[in-house]
């Protein structure tokens, strides 16, 4: 065995009841029967049935629009144009930093009035009796197209005279780091090292396609029932519709799937906009072209690493140039450039950095949050570019990292220091020696081996004033409710809540009930994005349902004679510690509590660390409360005849600081390597002169569970977290390293590196006969 | 004019903007077009329809019940019977006295099973696809009864011997009074006065019925949409239903109507056990003859006064005795009794008082909460006794009364101390005054003027350690929402919220927004009964939107660098007192607020005082937060040819301590009075054997608007009550006077007491037959 498992350092983690063991989830039986009623599935007397009339141009002038022949259809009831909603935009207002904001902010149109700037853009709203009829009305309406130039590549798009999509330069965010002395650091190095990376759009591919159906109830209120990963998005559709944000009501959904895709908003203010003008429900699902063509995509990146190294491997400077695409409007693209800045320099220490990036807008469409938001891009281009520094050191590629691991203590790239465990070469090792033994060349196929390390920020960037409210009460039969707005995306954010909770209290899971996600009750808990809930929300909810604890063992602590400290909950009892059998059923202490008039509820406010954002001129500050640090190692096999890479195993260690429940990490943590396995190998979003080719998924190869084997989880718990129980996060973070490390392999497998992904079969054949011609130079 | 306005004594109420403004209810344009969405109103897709299979006898054994072919008609989903829902029981649970608890609580089988004991118990539920199958269902509903011996009248029910209804005797609660040296204080009176007043059920008959939808949500939650005065009875639903307390969702509604009658449970328990059988949506409407056989009534009562009064008009002492019919169940009949018992000597200072009081079970419909909750039957009781008073010591009856009235500091029959204003004198005059000149009799008519002078609780007992929550938020458009649990049962509960955070975040009406009655989500405020919202939720409210308001001005004394306290809001702005042009919009405000992360909202909790109760043996004790007072005055016409009596003239005069919205009391005053008059004077529950002779509004008479003239309201603001901004409660107050200042006015008419209400022409014209007779004698 070439690696060995590095031991690892003594943490002190206690004992729990329910808080790591793998219990079923919650919302597990509703799916598994059936029951989840996701934002399609919901459906009221006397709706409506919606349909959105898009723009089939990249880039042209509307010469001319005529509805009136689709609202001339019988049961067609409502047909909206950019006049009937003049002014509204679709807008996404993140904080910026205090003073020197970032250059922010979506001002899309919610339908295209004079112009359209992408193909599926939306131009029309259309509301019937049934889905036919509105499809019949999208036919009969009339538009001309007068072409205008377009620009379909961001490098394109920021030259002069480029057509101008974004004024004034097409240019969405710039941001920068300087950092050290990078001439200096340049100056002493044994070796420089310079490639650059390229990555694709991504399509997010979740099962649940954008839905919802909205209805104005008897106070005037505006109800939008919708998969979501923001309900308090209220505040941007309120605006965009016309009404005061108390007039909107978000009521969320369980989401089959977000990623990032249902991060902006997308059935919302279209269903408002409806409902409000036919004052009837109105459902709208999108087809999966729609969401292929017209809903936001990853963000293709250009990444150029120079990196100076020392003989021993120690980098001694790094110069990365990042050009990413934002498509036809800005949405989240500032703060992805400003993630995929911050992470680009990888977990490693560099004295010497210099950063800058660029998001150019084009034709195409809108890029935005995607699971990572940058981060995977970035270790894409770090993480290959390690393995080819070590390659031009001839040294193996973990002794290359071994040297510059950043550790505890140690700053990032933008000056921050890290607090918490970063077990980068404990979880480097374990997963290298969970591949055991290499599998055998045959004269076709080539097996190589590959693995990427990263870090990945949990938590929002700390200048947004991030709060999370959550609300715990106890029943009168000891049965416990929630109440806390986070939505679940499919990742088990409620059944943390919940376990959480359980855990506090000593109540079996299945007597904690919770209501989440309805924007104008449930307390609001922020955006399911960002890897953020589990810490958010959980401390919300830890710091709720600590607080009732507290009341009901100071209660018991009277009935015992007791200190509070030697009391305990479990079981729906409260007992003496050191003598369990001395006890009393939750119920009763309950009812003690509620005839003394003591609060059996508590609604607590969970408040990130501040800080005031980062130097424009250096990029230097703290930006994010913590992060996630681990590995991930594949093993491939490369067809030299087909191209063909075929992934043999696939191992991801990653220290999540505390498992709140092992078996929804080790779901997380598989999901997510498949979803970066597809991003390395299969998923190919191609565009051409603004059209997509791959409107579907006849076109578009999202792997299936039958593809590649699943990957093995190897959880490490520090307990350094900045979540409850010591808790990390790992959403975002259990795709980051999974396509480099495939990379990697691809390259260790086939001795030539392929610097644009998707490793297709194309691209491998074509790289293996660039190999060949180079070899015979 | 005979009487004159008694001078107010001196107030200092600073004038509002909002609060105190006859303003347009927040619920008014809903229920003005329509769009309202009552317990009825309300239908989801596949929905059921259920129907109630009722007891045609008042006492009997079911020998045989089959169901059998009821369930094999197609498209009946589900037949329940009690043996679908075993040992099922409808509870109500008040808590006890601590230790010495009256014997209350009310465990009526949701569905009879060995015996029925009432005509219309429920036996059997039914849900079908239509309405039509579900009644058809229940004719082929097979039931054999055996009768058992039956008792219909309370005084008969506590005889030795009597078939026994409620074990052992028939006694559902008694309660007693004893204060002072009653035989000392008789023996020093110059007269003593005694008199027996009876009174009927009465029916509630608002115009909503008893209705409801109920589903399972894909959480397993039972959810129950009703019209309810209690969403908490979700507790008493789950036990009943034998599902965990938070396994049931109770989704109040607007209510049309609840004066009581949905204090107690109606549909719920129905409803929640079909769509827990069923896992389907399903309705339940009651008919206006299932609400009249079946639901609770008001207590019908006989009550005897004996008073020793010397030739001033001071009472020396006063024995009363007070019996009261429960029907077949307890339901809320042992605090009925309390109240009565506790209200029995009326808003007088009697310091020798002996009250003895016992509520007992017949085979007649069950007996329950009724707008006064027994004081209205207290008060018809002991102002008709003022008047027999002042009859015989020749006596004006406001100067029998003037002598008598209880003033701030004294004691009320319980030991109580008033602590607010007493304005009885002052509300007596002016009531009086506005009845102008008193109208000539003809031969055949005679006018009679009568007034009743009260004393009614607001806010639940002392010992029930009451509490409610609100929670207040501004929005980052400066709109604001409320979550209260509340029930709005038509009264304006909703509005008065709104109202007073209107006022004190200085918004105009329309920009507040309250979501309430959903027992998962909204923040409990307790029960809309015993005039406690105002009081209780309004005092949340006002906490909750203080809290805001400090955040906000605190923030603003730094932007106008000017304290807190020279700072004002209102007219969505923040300004400075001093100078109003120095000004910035709420919203400017609230951004600032948001972008250093302030807390701009707030849960709180209000807690009512507490007590321990009183003594059992002395009925001395604190039992309520407050009283409010006041008097109504008419003028009657009496036809001593046909015996009908006319209403020609009725003014209410109220302290409400501060009226919140004049228009909203003016109509609750307004409404109570009318309910009052009809009480006295046309509605008539007869029943005969257990069976109601007065099933549907065409034998039971409910006046109209046309019916009897508007009362004339004058609203006293002595800003001395414990509510927001010195607020009283009026919701049950507005009734209690008018039934017995008819029954003065019809006496002082025709010169004889008829001792029993209403003061139907045929008790008129027996009364005069009787006189005639008596003074012939």
């Amino acid at each position: 065995m070439k690696y060995k498992a590095k031991p690892l350092p003594p943490v002190d983690l206690p004992e729990l009841r329910q808080v790591g063991k793998p219990l079923r989830r919650v919302d597990a039986l509703g799916k598994a029967v059936g029951a989840t009623v996701y934002g399609a599935d919901f459906s009221m007397p006397h709706m409506l049935h919606a349909k959105v009339f898009r723009s089939t141009e990249p880039s042209a002038r509307i010469k001319r629009l005529d509805v009136s022949k689709a609202r001339a259809l019988p049961g067609v009831v409502c047909v909206l144009t950019s006049e009937d909603a003049p002014g509204a935009k679709l807008t996404t207002d993140m904080p910026g930093q205090t003073g020197r904001a970032a250059r922010a902010g979506s001002d899309a149109p919610v339908l295209a009035g004079d112009v359209v700037r992408f193909v599926g853009e939306p131009i029309a709203l259309v509301a019937a009796e049934t889905l036919a009829l509105a499809e019949r009305a999208l036919e009969l309406i009339e538009i001309e197209y007068e072409p205008l130039p377009g620009v379909f590549d961001p490098i394109e798009a920021l030259k002069p005279g480029a057509p101008v999509i974004f004024e004034p330069d097409n240019v969405v965010a710039r941001w920068k780091i300087r950092k050290g002395n990078v001439e200096a650091g340049f100056a002493v190095a044994d070796v420089i090292v310079e490639n650059t990376y390229r990555m694709p759009f991504v399509e997010h591919v979740y099962l649940e396609l954008e839905s919802g159906v909205a209805w104005v109830d008897e106070q005037g209120v505006i109800n939008i029932r919708a998969g979501t990963q923001v309900i308090e998005h209220f505040r941007n559709i309120a605006r965009a519709v016309g009404v005061p944000q108390n007039k909107i009501r978000v009521r969320g959904t369980l989401v089959g799937g977000g990623f990032g895709g249902k991060e902006d908003i997308t059935v919302e203010i279209f269903l408002a906009l409806l409902a409000k003008n036919v004052h009837r429900p109105v459902k709208l699902v999108y087809t999966r072209e729609e969401s292929f063509i017209a809903q936001s995509k990853r963000h293709p990146f250009i990444i150029t690493h120079r990196t100076g190294v020392k003989k021993n491997g120690r980098i001694t400077a790094a110069e990365i140039e990042m050009i990413a695409d934002s498509g036809a409007y800005p949405y989240l693209s500032p703060y992805v450039l400003l993630y995929a800045t911050i992470m680009a320099s990888g977990p490693y220490r560099i004295d010497n950095l210099h950063v800058d990036s660029v998001v150019a807008a084009t034709n195409q469409p809108f890029t935005s949050a995607f699971r990572g938001f940058g981060g995977p891009q970035a270790c894409i281009a770090y993480e290959q570019q390690m393995d080819e520094i070590a390659h031009a050191l001839n040294m193996d590629p973990l002794d290359v990292r071994r040297v510059n691991y950043i550790k505890t203590g140690e700053q990032n790239g933008t000056g921050q220091v890290i607090k918490s465990a970063t077990w980068l070469e404990e979880s480097a090792t374990r997963a290298l020696e969970a591949l055991g033994e290499k599998t055998p060349d045959t004269d076709t196929i080539k097996v190589g081996w590959g693995f990427a390390s990263y870090f990945q920020s949990y938590g929002r960037i700390t200048w947004f004033h991030d709060t999370s409210r959550a609300w715990v009460g106890v029943e009168m039969d000891g049965t416990v409710v929630i109440r806390c707005g986070a939505p679940d995306i499919g990742a088990g954010q409620i059944n943390s809540l919940c376990q959480i909770t359980a855990e506090i209290l000593g109540v079996p899971l299945d007597d904690v009930t919770v209501y989440s996600t309805d924007s104008a009750v449930t307390p609001l808990a922020g955006t399911s994005t960002a890897t953020r809930q589990l810490y958010m929300s959980g401390s919300a909810t830890f710091q709720a349902a600590s607080a009732v604890r507290e009341v009901l063992l100071d209660r018991a602590s009277k009935h015992f004679e007791e200190q509070p400290e030697n009391l305990d909950l479990a079981d729906s009892k409260v007992f003496v510690k050191s003598n369990p059998e001395n006890s009393l059923p939750l119920k009763e202490l309950v009812a003690r509590c509620a005839s003394e008039g003591l609060p059996l509820s508590n609604l607590a406010l969970f408040t990130a660390p501040f800080t005031d954002g980062i130097d424009p001129e250096t990029g230097q500050g703290d930006v994010f409360p913590d992060f996630t640090f681990g590995t991930q190692a594949v093993e491939v096999a490369v067809d030299t005849e087909t191209g063909e890479v075929t992934l043999l195993k696939s191992v991801a260690c990653h220290d999540i600081g505390r498992a709140i429940n092992p078996a929804a990490v080790v779901g997380q943590i598989a999901g997510g390597s498949h979803q970066g396995l597809g991003y390395a190998l299969t998923e190919d979003y191609v565009m051409e002169k603004g059209v997509t080719k791959t409107p579907s998924l006849a076109e578009y190869l999202v792997p299936t569970s039958l593809d590649f084997p699943t990957t093995q989880v190897i959880i490490l718990e520090s307990g350094s977290g900045v979540g409850p129980f010591g808790a990390k996060g790992i959403g975002e973070p259990a795709l980051t390293p999974a396509a480099p490390a495939v990379a990697n392999a691809v390259a260790d497998a086939i001795g030539v590196r392929i610097h644009e992904l998707p490793l297709t079969p194309k691209r491998v054949l074509a790289a293996l006969e660039r190999n060949r011609l180079e070899s015979r130079d």
